[in-house]
């Protein structure tokens, strides 16, 4: 595996979990938008794990191309694009659901961050209605 | 993305969901061991969606060395060995649920298989309870 395809241990559970099974830029990025709305280039950039500005770029061409992403303009600043999951990317809440408790579950390191864990433990459905709403969960 | 990182497209749900969200092969063969029931390297080798020897050598050291996939001695021909899942690589069977589920909502395509999908519409406990005990589902 390349150097640059290797994230940085940032102790969240769902990097966590693709860490062991492939390569997890893309669904970090999900992550990003699902759980910490977040919504432009830069800020994706800053994601936690180091994701480089070219593999960001592929990927996110990569995810409009699949219809999980839609990226349009933004009204404050026609220089820059917003990044919005589509309801196809937002209906992955319970995939994302699901690796967090996986997570939860094995992952034991001291910088294992609990804290989107135990929204899911305390409340599923909100957790993923919220996803589903483009709320943060 | 390098060209011997892509699947062919052989229509499963699992595969559909992971080429639209990053490197597939660690997952793929979860799935060949979880839903197929596959104990050995040649069949793995068979998936169907064309994995590479080294890349298949690569991910089952990794999946080994993250506690998800045991390898032992084949009793029968000392020569051959076998991998089966761990207790926490069967775990996973609740994300392979959802992401069978996500590609049957998305994974419109002739050749989508829909044989998991209805194991997973029909019956998810079932589904899940059967690879949690090294049964196919």
């Amino acid at each position: 595996m390349k150097k640059n395809d290797e994230a940085y241990d940032t102790g969240c559970p769902i990097a966590f979990a693709l860490k062991m099974f492939g390569d997890q830029w893309t669904l970090l990025v999900i992550r990003d938008m699902a759980v910490k709305g977040v919504r432009t280039y830069s800020e994706l950039l800053k994601g936690g794990e180091g994701i480089s500005t070219n593999i960001l770029a592929q990927r996110l061409k990569q995810l409009e191309e699949n219809g999980i992403v839609s990226k349009t303009r933004d009204p404050n600043n026609w220089r820059s694009f917003l990044y919005e999951l589509t309801e196809k990317g937002r209906d992955l809440a319970p995939v994302l659901a699901e690796i967090v408790l996986w997570s939860g579950k094995y992952n034991l390191g001291d910088n294992a961050m609990k804290g989107t864990l135990e929204k899911v433990l305390r409340n599923r459905s909100a957790f993923e209605e919220n996803i589903r709403m483009g709320r943060i969960p």
